[in-house]
């Protein structure tokens, strides 16, 4: 695999005078990618019918003259006005009911037939016109989906889309009421129609009513997004076909996006999101204010990848401080750089930066690029020189594919939407729970992938953990049982059937000759009033009374007496939210069991496997002596004495693993 | 008086095979009451007019058949949604204008006539078919008026119906426009039909126009309980008529509801109160997590039984772990019987359970029952067994009637409301005041009784407090004069007239041959700049500067010399609100001249009288000896040393008193 | 000029009977000013055309018997119910979409055509009626413009009129387009009338777009108040035209509307505005409680004096208690005396008082007077009383000018507006930043002019500092090259075109002959993050990374070595946000290169040059020796022992400048 460098370019917001020029720069630089065109469609087609693509064809014909390839983004994210003019129920609905207008980006409802039509109208002259050109190496679908809580909208469009999907889904009002239990509070309808959307009720709405407008919602992503990959596809054969995911978007299920597009690629914004979406304390974010949450952009590198095969890329890499946090500051130097190669070491095929040059105007004026706005060389632009020349002298050594890791996760978006619904304790969040669970395992130095909630197979993981998984699939249920490395469930997996009802069983819902667990009760607990474990530790937020049989070995235990974790043969249950040292410990264990080597590592430093080699990356301001870790040799990049912000590579036999 | 224990169940949640084991399993508990109906409406009218009784019929019978008695409740407060789309108007309007729509529960609007009619049609029909059925021993009218906060609406039958009110109460604009001061601001009104809502005024709308909308909307809730009392009485004779109110609900005048009713009843969660509508800093919350604040359902128990002549149950008793609360723990093992006991010592006649079998489905499906979705006995139920128990073998020792208690407190919704709309602070709060006064009184072992605002006699109290009274009803005031314990009155009673105006002569508006004294000042206050006061203590957030005529005596002062606290024979006037030692010290010292024995309890232990005994209750983790208290005997209930969630219970010459 | 003391009375709030009473007793309390009128239009006006102006005449003829001046107010701020129901459009829509109905004050749109051709109406009609009455001195335009958010409003007036300025300012679309760079997202409109307000938008809206809105927005204000100006003046000859500011009031530019005043005044809240709209944290808030911050109401005496040629006045002076802050503290003995008499010292004319007698209804009830409701005196008569007093006896001695200051500031509302637009951190606010530069010059014991933005002479001034100023007029640039004193630009000044675009060479966007630096990228920081400066102090919250020209001197840098002071000649360039300690350093080392003398003062004391004398007050509540500033006589008033609350003056030469 040639691992390349791209970057975001938008040629309409130059005088074209100026193109030739930046395109020999970026060549010069050592990118290879270009991603252009993603906002352009009040250019592209200022009135309706009146297509403007010369100056696109243009500037594509200008970037692939300097040898740069092109990705080609459909302009959807932002319809221009006099087309929300023409159809103005396509704009969004805000959960308080009010429509959210024109005026920035995103305005549109993925419920509305009459966009997706147009969307497929714009796709489709896009996909004729520049197909085939040579220039053209891939397509983005729309940008962003769901960036700014876009998913869910609760519009009349959304209403009847919604009510539709319920009769194709139920096919008459007594089997949803049945599903949902609108017995309770004589929520019971006699017709589809009569279904509201579960916003604007007097108390929470019923949560296996919010979960199936979740779960349609997603769906309409899904629609929106198949709609242009598929005209993509039939009009541009060889490219292809990439969406721009964000961080910690949960709002749609992205291996269903996923199974649409040819690469997931992702937005990565470590400053921002250590910001605007990180759950750790104010210590934590003072500490990694310039470097980002060591784990943040590792945990989306391998989710996405298993959005779409392992074939993944970063679309966008934040260059310097960004707009749109509470606070913006610079990264640390080099840590541009060590961004970039986290993601190959990670399995990105390319890393593309956010944007060549910062625009002086418009909402994004305070986002860095690669270059500033008066065209010189910003701090990024040398990181990414630095970048480009190392991967020239290493691509040789390092392997194509990153190859299976230690230990799988299984990740799973619709428990991301019921634990929302239903967080029963405020601080219970699928993402926070299965981020410990993550960090955890990069404390010890293990590498991760995820799988999907209905992965049919876990072969060749010698541990996999599942924790807060809404309810079973019957394709994990067999792989689990299949399955002989070691499982680590919970805490809260299979606690509801598809339904949203409480299993009939009782959580977790696995068969006794597979685990002999029952989930009597459970409490949700103070931030200040953890449940002490005997032997140290702590369950904080969740807390699970587990009934185990004869035959489950009961491993720890709560002080008050209530089993913690039991296990039957290499199958394990924890019953609550272990504290992080807890959880290290825990996961120590059954790393040992399972035979994986582990190590535990300060918090700034982090490593990864990649085929025979393993990186290691310092987000820290001190450097870390990697012979610490069993490093004797010098590295192949990088040396033992880990600066700060810096990054190393090494045979893998030489790690220590 | 035969003390009962009851639970709520829902036939319509459940196969009706199980219908007749339910049953029987209630009876062997030794419950005799069961709360059914007041959520059925869908399932007993399912189209309008096609009325399906039966169903309800054979679970009345299958009850009644087991030995229990039935308590049928209206099903009003959850409309179904034919009836809701026939008239999409009923549906209440939030104060930011926006539609509070169908799909949980309470959606109606107590001001809209339509909706009324409907709940007279479907109470009248279900009061005709079961009204002398041999299984109804009562009725629950309705259920939580105003839980979720749905006493204020602001829709446009709103706006009607308070423009009539006023036209009732006032006759001419003139009068309206004098009484609320309107030439301020330019606010007068030619018409009543110019009179808006006070909502979304550009800032604070006149505090007189707010409160005549609070008591108009109190007066809705009124309307509305009365006109279901009225036809259950009409076709149900002999049976009482309950309400079951909620916890810290202030919104509409419990007393004026109460007056129709022949028992009030409340629905009490300990945890869930503590962990969502209590003023206390978060050190009390983590340390009564498991147990409750060991004030709040005592303060309710008594607050409530004043409501209804004496009459009171608690409709619906926490027993494990809810769905509600920002976080939801488990009880300490023993509190579900401490605060079933407590309710007996308070006076209830049935302590009944919410619920019988946790459903597995809809919006409560995290909420416990006695029994565990899959039928097993969960740990409330063991608890309720206990307390059965006891009751059987106490019952003949223990008095039919708790008896005047030593201490009266005034308690006025109409004050709630008033300073809710004036705080003047931001800390000051009524309901928060009060409590601060009941929980001096218990740390000093006091029984307490709550009387209305309007009460026509204090006789046989030693002591009455008087906190935050908004205005004097002349009953009240005749009463004082009439009474001869004492009366410790204020900070801020009697601060306004009736038209929330400054009283003419100054607060607190009292003849002078009574007190003497006169507020010429006030101020509030961060909580960190206290006013201290000589000899110990502090005023926090509300301070008066207090005039005092020259018979009138200071008792305390502040540091700065203002008096603080001022008596002019038995009647106390306090110009501040005191912090919890200082009101404690005050307390004592009045108690002492009022011949009141007290003792000061640790915040967990409390004492509560009842008859000729007393009972002790331990909210605590650890144990405590109540000869520390000089029980010298072995008690009834319990032992001496009070274990942690203990009760007992002891002859009244035995207890000190 | 005679310094003089007024009140405000509402002769429409009493019996016609007390108002000679009244009048007489502010003739003898020294008062010789009185406001009336502002809110009284439902008495003016009861019904279309139905003029009742007989009361207000004999109102003022009773004032003007007692010898007292009245300032007529118009009473736009409150139109009655019967306009607002003829026209109902003219009510203000909030940013959330929602009326902002009747039943408070200030329930109209600024840009509502109809509602202000009634306000030209009713205000021609007062200036008929009264322009000429000799009892009349002045007029107040309506009442604070802004209070309570109502400068912006989101109606279809504001968007009409919105797009009518944009027509009148940018004439086509494509000027439009270009200036906002509408290409950046698709935002392009092809008509004005295709522009949205900028509020509801999916994620923020184009700054460009806002920024024009705000200025719209300030220019109504202005067009607003012009209106009634020009009516006034055409039929009151001789009489002042005044409007009463608030404080911290950024949504106008008071600059534009102070033009077409004679006189501008504020309303000034010592204790009111400290609670709840102050940056400080709770430890300087409880320190001030009792007597405000001591460097808010002398910012807004300099500041209000410059938007009005320097005739300035108080026109609602805080006598005791407020009733809108979240906490209502009265006074510390002394404060509202002393509060009177800086006013006095930063050149006012006259100090009004609010009000005379609290009223005992409607909204303000809780607002002391200088009488109480029932009509004996108020703490704060007594000391009007002595202010009365002691002006006799001073008012030879005092300068009738204040004279020019020691240092200016540039102030600049739209700069206000465009960090408010455009924070880029949390914390980033002007007023925020502009007020830390005036309380290091105050703490300095210097004494402060404010100049606009636009400014064409910076003459007279030693030292001028210009923090945050968004974008560089031509006659600023101009004052700054001609300037010969020292000047302090910085941090974020000049660092967008009017066009809400960075500059093409780079922030500052000053000529390289006058500074020779550019900002090359800027960072903002958490507040536990700051950047520590060589020698000592951070820069908090916003910093720059400087690129210096090789004649530009780098004066302090950052302990990373990026300069953070650097300069050229007399002019100067801070690169970042000092904290408190840092920015005193700075700007003494820049006072004593500027030949000012400087001291340093405790936070509670500060000192005002008036003329030739000087004034010194004392905010705290411990004495403090004014020998320690080299005061060697005793002052006219007061002593050199500056007691709590304490007022002194004394001769310039004697006070050690
Ligand atoms: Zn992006
Ligand atoms: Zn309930
Ligand atoms: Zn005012």
């Amino acid at each position: 695999m040639n691992r390349t460098l791209g970057v975001c370019y938008y040629p309409e917001h130059w005088p074209e005078t100026q193109w030739a020029d930046d395109a020999a720069r970026m060549a010069r630089l050592g990118l290879t990618h270009v991603r252009i065109g993603e906002f352009a469609w009040s250019r592209l087609e200022p009135r309706r019918g009146a297509y403007d693509f010369d100056w696109l064809r243009r500037a594509i014909d200008t970037l692939h003259g300097a040898g740069l390839k092109v990705v080609l983004g459909t302009p959807t994210a932002t319809p221009p006005k006099w087309l929300v003019d023409e159809m103005p129920d396509m704009l969004p609905v805000g959960a308080d009911g009010s429509v959210r207008g024109f005026g920035s980006r995103r305005h549109y409802d993925f419920s509305h037939d009459g966009y997706l039509e147009e969307c497929k109208r714009i796709t489709l002259a896009l996909a004729r016109a520049f197909g085939e050109h040579p220039g053209i190496a891939a397509w983005q679908t729309d940008n962003e989906y769901d960036c700014h809580n876009t998913t869910l909208s609760y519009s009349a469009a959304a209403r009847a889309g919604f009510q539709a999907w319920l009769q194709r889904k139920y096919q008459s009002p007594d089997a949803l009421n049945r599903a949902w239990g609108t017995v309770f509070w004589s929520m019971e309808v006699a017709d589809f129609g009569e279904v509201e959307l579960p916003n604007l009720t007097v108390t929470e709405a019923n949560p296996a009513h919010v979960m199936d407008f979740r779960r349609y919602a997603s769906d309409m992503v899904v629609r929106f997004n198949k709609a242009q990959a598929d005209i993509i596809r039939a009009h541009s054969p060889g490219r292809d076909v990439i969406h721009n995911f964000m961080g910690r978007t949960l709002a749609f299920d992205h291996f269903a996006v996923g199974a649409d597009l040819d690469i997931s690629s992702w937005d990565s914004y470590p400053l921002g999101f250590l910001e605007d979406r990180s759950d750790q304390n104010d210590d934590w974010k003072r500490q990694f204010a310039r470097a980002g949450d060591p784990d943040f952009q590792a945990f989306h590198h391998d989710l996405y990848r298993a959005t779409s095969k392992g074939r993944w890329w970063v679309m966008e890499q934040q260059p310097g401080p960004v707009n749109w946090a509470p606070h913006n500051p610079a990264p640390r130097d080099g840590m541009v750089r060590l961004w970039s190669w986290e993601a190959f070491a990670h399995g990105a095929e390319t890393m593309s930066y956010f944007r060549w040059r910062q625009a002086p105007f418009a909402q994004e004026q305070m986002h860095a690029g690669l270059l500033r706005p008066d065209s010189i060389e910003a701090e990024g632009y040398f990181e990414a020189a630095q970048v480009a020349k190392e991967l020239g002298e290493l691509e040789g050594e390092l392997d194509d594919k990153a190859g299976l890791a230690d230990v799988a996760i299984v990740f799973d978006y619709p428990s991301a939407w019921a634990w929302e619904i239903q967080p029963q304790g405020r601080e219970f969040d699928y993402f926070r729970l299965v981020f410990d669970f993550y960090r955890s395992l990069r404390r010890l130095g293990l590498s991760v992938d995820f799988v999907p909630g209905d992965t049919p197979s876990l072969e060749g993981y010698r541990l996999v953990v599942i924790p807060g998984l809404f309810t079973w699939s019957p394709a994990l249920l067999e792989a689990i049982k299949a399955h002989d490395g070691h499982v680590l469930i919970g805490p809260r997996s299979g606690s509801k059937t598809a339904d949203f009802a409480i299993p009939q069983g009782l959580p977790p819902a696995l068969p006794d000759d597979l685990l002999g667990v029952r989930v009597a009760r459970i409490e949700t607990l103070r931030a200040d009033t953890p449940v002490p474990i005997q032997g140290g530790g702590t369950f904080q937020f969740w807390r699970e009374y587990l009934e185990v049989n004869a035959e489950t070995e009961t491993i720890l235990s709560a002080k008050d007496g209530v089993p913690a974790l039991v296990a039957k043969g290499n199958c394990h249950y924890l019953g609550g939210w272990p504290d992080a040292d807890l959880l290290l410990e825990i996961l120590q264990g059954l790393s040992a069991n399972a035979g994986l080597s582990v190590r535990e590592l300060p918090d700034e430093v982090r490593l990864r496997r990649h085929g025979h080699h393993v990186f290691a990356f310092n987000y820290g301001a001190t450097p870390f002596d990697l012979t610490d870790l069993g490093w004797s040799r010098e590295p192949l990049l990088g040396s033992r004495r880990l600066e700060p912000s810096g990054v190393a590579v090494t045979q893998l036999s030489d790690a220590g693993y």
